[in-house]
């Protein structure tokens, strides 16, 4: 395989998850690493890293001059989720030439909430011969490839609910601060209100299957509610008492003349019983698939985005989404022109 | 979206549940079918369906002669399992400058039993500018490009195991006869020994698993085993005596190294409890993946398919699996050109 290489683009935590991933594999050179944080520029990239290594890559806050000075083929991004923070940055490193693979949950369908960005993006792109996607693990894969995978055994989709419920006790402290763990009613529903609890994806997501279906949606809807403790709960970093909020539930729908054809379901909280993700397909044949335990989003996020590059050279130049790409996976690499192997019985 | 002029090619009970689904997509014009058998020759295929209907395509068995008139895009094939039965039929598609989406279980992956043939293949579809493409749901979908697209959300993959459970009682009979049911376990000793009771696939879904995943293997195992009957089985075609073979189970091992890298376990008999498919991957994260009630074979194979025909155009020439393909699903085409979609919350 030839080698790609990457730079990476905002060190938080996915970010550094997906550092640790790019490390591992032959096919990537690491040529770059930017951050805002005035504690993090100037260091190794290794430093930040656990195990600490070295890595010789130095983070710097000068995207355009990194852009400039080491031109990656592709740029791993991880700085925000919403459309509008990163366009600024996705349309420099585009005409520095360099395709972006982003975990900005908007970008993984963009053409609902933001189609003008949307465009601009895709025109730039084009322009350049480079390409953007959006992906992760939800929206990305789960409530919405992943789905559009398992339909290829279907003569006929009727509707596809899928649902992901996450304990969130074990991730990572922002998430759980995201979903409003430990909160009283009245507080979360004014952070409800004021865009502070939320989960950013499951319209796009929703976006996502319909455009592979050709479902032409006449609306999406999407809801918060909180999930309430019954009894008191705690994580390592947060309790909740009993009656206050564990989490949250957040439910999308794709309707189409009166018919809910996609129904998305996740519900993120402390102490959550059998966590799943689970994909039901109404249709010929119908499809009923769960995946026991859920798959873990912080290792999976990253996972999925170093997945992706050694597609992105075969995918036309533009905005793209994740039903584009063939099956992604973390491949090591092999020459696989040479594809004997002894066959016996045993 | 573009119509797409298809030919039937073989229409056994698969071939004309493919007539099935493509008489369903707005997307396909059905110009041609061909077949030996003297009973169907000269008869509008739209006779042998259920219900029967006129479709306009009389069945004809000179293959060459349908290619020629009617030059299809595509044509849809299932007429043997087997690499030397379908070569000269995949080389006359080709030689018409047809695409091939066939339900061969050995073209699903030909690299290992079949190499010299599939090189041939390859370069005279690379000549002719045309895609050729085995698939299918097993070999095709549920013991690989499943496996592969769930190993996505992975950084690091040590094994995966893949198993289908299949109630072979409610499949059609040639189904029940090619595992064997009813048989004495001498009798089935017999018929594994000629070769003539036998799953085709399972090896073909480990190369591509293993192709996906980076995996140079030393070599691939293969056994098949009777299930016996514990009690006394039967179906609408067959009765199983207690202590007879109810059907068969068969395992295909990767192996690279001593170690087992892909396992794959096919049980298809009569009375089967809790049919299902599932995969697991030992991983960084791992997956746990189970599709209760396992999908329905019969079906699932024609929509595979059809599924996949929106998707040949975009591939380079040449022999293809279905690693190569973006995932296929049902769709009913639309121009996606528009994808403006209210946004509210419920």
């Amino acid at each position: 395989m030839e080698t790609i290489k990457v730079v990476q683009y905002g060190l938080g935590p996915i970010g550094l998850g997906i550092v640790e991933v790019l490390l591992t594999r032959p096919w990537v050179e690491l040529v770059g690493a930017i951050d805002i944080d005035r504690n993090k520029v100037g260091k190794d990239v290794g430093q930040l890293l656990n195990p600490v290594r070295k890595t010789g890559v130095t983070i710097s806050d000068r995207a355009e001059e990194v852009l400039s000075d080491v031109t990656p083929r592709i740029v791993t991004h991880a700085t925000s989720s919403y459309m509008e923070t990163i366009l600024p940055q996705i349309m420099e490193i585009v005409e520095h030439n360099a395709s972006v693979v982003s975990t900005a949950e908007e970008l993984s369908y963009p053409f609902v909430k933001h189609p003008e960005l949307a465009k601009k993006i895709d025109e730039r792109a084009k322009e350049s011969g480079t390409v953007v996607l959006g992906t992760g693990v939800n929206p990305g894969f789960l409530l919405d490839t992943l789905a559009v995978a398992l339909s290829g055994v279907c003569q006929k989709v009727s509707s596809i609910r899928a649902e992901r419920v996450v304990d969130a006790s074990r991730r990572r402290l922002p998430l759980q601060r995201k979903i409003g763990a430990g909160l009283s009613q009245e507080e979360f529903q004014r952070r409800v209100a004021e865009g502070r609890i939320k989960h950013v994806g499951l319209p796009e997501s929703v976006g996502l299957i319909a455009l592979a279906m050709g479902w032409k949606l006449g609306e999406i809807q999407e809801r918060i509610t909180p999930v309430d403790a019954e009894k008191a709960v705690e994580s390592e970093f947060i309790k909740v008492s009993a009656g206050d909020v564990a989490g949250i539930q957040q439910v999308a729908k794709g309707i189409l003349g009166g018919q809910e054809l996609v129904v998305l379901d996740l519900r993120m909280y402390l102490g959550a019983q059998s966590p799943h993700d689970s994909i039901l397909i109404d249709g010929i044949p119908p499809v009923d698939m769960t995946i026991r335990g859920g798959v873990h989003g912080d290792r999976a996020t990253p996972a999925v985005v170093v997945n992706c590059l050694p597609k992105i050279s075969q995918l036309e130049p533009g905005l793209r989404t994740m039903i584009d790409l063939p099956p992604v996976c973390p491949t090591l690499g092999w020459d696989s022109s040479d594809r004997s192997v002894m066959l016996k019985t045993f």
